[in-house]
């Protein structure tokens, strides 16, 4: 009766969804307290680590568990980092309907489809540049998922290494985009106006004196208490600030720092769920600067389960 | 590279498996503190809920995340209300190894099995009688796991009503047993040495002025801050009390229920794996009165679940 889903069947159902309206979906429904979300489960090993996000949207048939792990040293061996699987029970009589085993892929492609969905109702009308901070996986998506969101395809990267940088370059003008490279953070802040953050830094790469009139940035690379991408002065200097989730981001990530450092107070925040449902808005005009803050809520694994499901 | 693996060949396994043996270890390590259990993860929905029980042993090639959830009412609908699945992954590296589709049945499994280790390292040399407080699946499973620690085959019943007491009867007679009935709590005590409860009761079921001296009691059905089997007195009257986990044992159970009454105090305690590796004892003569309170711990599933994939 559980239906087992292979990766391969997970990447053929993908491109028939409409994942900005499924997730877009998920955020609303948390913000207007329509979800139940518990505390997310942490095992930690010596070699590496597993998060348990789970939960259910009230008004819905389904109740999801995602399993998620991250062993850092299995790229040192060809093998990827990340490992797990969704979970998608009946939440009438607890039948366990599917097994998705997408291997961290779905946590993937729904954190880039957060931050395309923040580019939709927080950039500037006229994105003139993107930077992408960063070269792993989330600076690909995050750029392939903007595709959708934003005519403009000019962008820089900024990364550690002119190997990495060169490497990012040639994959992603594969998909059509003209890309420029720089080894210096404060480039990225001086041309680009709509910026994502993919880095799990733990001392801030952008610096608020290197921000644009009018910047969007979506900083999605912080999710601990300790890592951080943003001077925390940006979120002073931002005119609207979004958290995904306002809880989480009271705990961890760019918000947390700014808090901790007095940049910003808790009422100021405003969460993604209400900028979509238009309850808050998320850009007035072209002269804000904006920030978003993705920590990743169990909403959207739950929508992006429940949509190659129904799928399928 | 996941190996799927259904109820049938869980149910085709499991006769090849020491369970005892690999229960006991488990125990054992628990309470050395070598390995890893967090807090239990909880979704509670309007129909039914969900545990997450998960962990690993410090010395060991895998880690174990088990879900297992309980919807009341499909027995109405002649469904089981249990359903759920163990997942078994690599330590070193993360993969998958295994799911196995149980649907609760190796809950139901290595909670009789703690019951039968509990009875091997406490019950009195003699068992004159065997009394069985319940009617439902942990009561005809206990009283099965039994019979690898015990010869008494003499067992007292005691259920809610006399249709729930005459199908025990019938089912565990072709068992091997001779069964006899009672619709009296007071019967089991005044005639049974070694006394197993079972039941989801919230109110106590036992008293103390009908305990046996000798008696073992193993309390298996309380395992929230509210359900209670055994009057608290009983647990004073005892010689020894072991929990299956103290930490636990101090928020659910019978003996919270009697931290709470006074009747014990936190140091008299004694924990299962000290009990089996020998650090303490489980009973020093035939006088003492005995009880194990039971409340589950996710080394139990860690170890079923290891030993049937490494059997396949």
């Amino acid at each position: 009766m559980t239906r087992i889903i292979s990766r391969a069947e997970i990447d053929a159902a993908l491109p028939s969804l409409d994942l900005m309206e499924v997730i877009e979906a998920g955020f609303v429904a948390y913000s207007a307290d329509q979800s139940v979300v518990p505390p997310v489960g942490e095992l930690l090993m010596p070699n590496g680590e597993v998060h348990i996000k789970y939960g259910y949207l009230k008004e819905d048939d389904y109740y999801v568990i995602k399993i998620a792990s991250g062993f850092s040293g299995n790229s040192a061996l060809g093998k990827s980092p990340n490992n797990g699987m969704m979970v998608l029970s009946s939440q009438k009589n607890g039948d366990v309907l599917a097994i998705l085993l997408d291997e961290g892929w779905l946590t993937d492609v729904r954190t880039a489809v957060a931050g395309a969905i923040t580019c939709k109702y927080m950039a500037p009308n006229k994105v003139k540049r993107i930077g992408i901070m960063g070269t792993g996986i989330q600076a690909h998506l995050q750029l392939e998922y903007l595709k959708s969101v934003t005519d403009c395809r000019d962008v820089l990267v900024w990364g550690r290494g002119a190997e990495q940088t060169a490497r990012y370059e040639r994959t992603m003008s594969a998909h059509g985009f003209q890309i420029e490279t720089t080894l210096e953070t404060a480039d990225i802040g001086a041309s680009c106006n709509l910026i994502v953050t993919t880095t799990p830094s733990h001392i801030p790469l952008l610096n608020s004196v290197d921000i644009l009139p009018g910047t969007h940035i979506t900083a999605m690379g912080s999710d601990t208490p300790h890592k951080q991408e943003l001077d925390s002065a940006i979120l002073r200097q931002a005119d609207i600030v979004v958290a995904d989730s306002i809880p989480q981001c009271l705990e961890r990530g760019e918000i947390y720092k700014a808090l901790e450092a007095n940049t910003i107070t808790r009422s100021e925040l405003r969460e993604l769920g209400q900028v979509i449902s238009g309850d808050c808005s998320g850009r007035d005009n072209d002269e804000q600067i904006t920030v978003a803050d993705l920590t990743g809520v169990a909403v959207q694994d739950i929508q992006i389960t429940k949509g190659i499901y129904e799928a399928l």
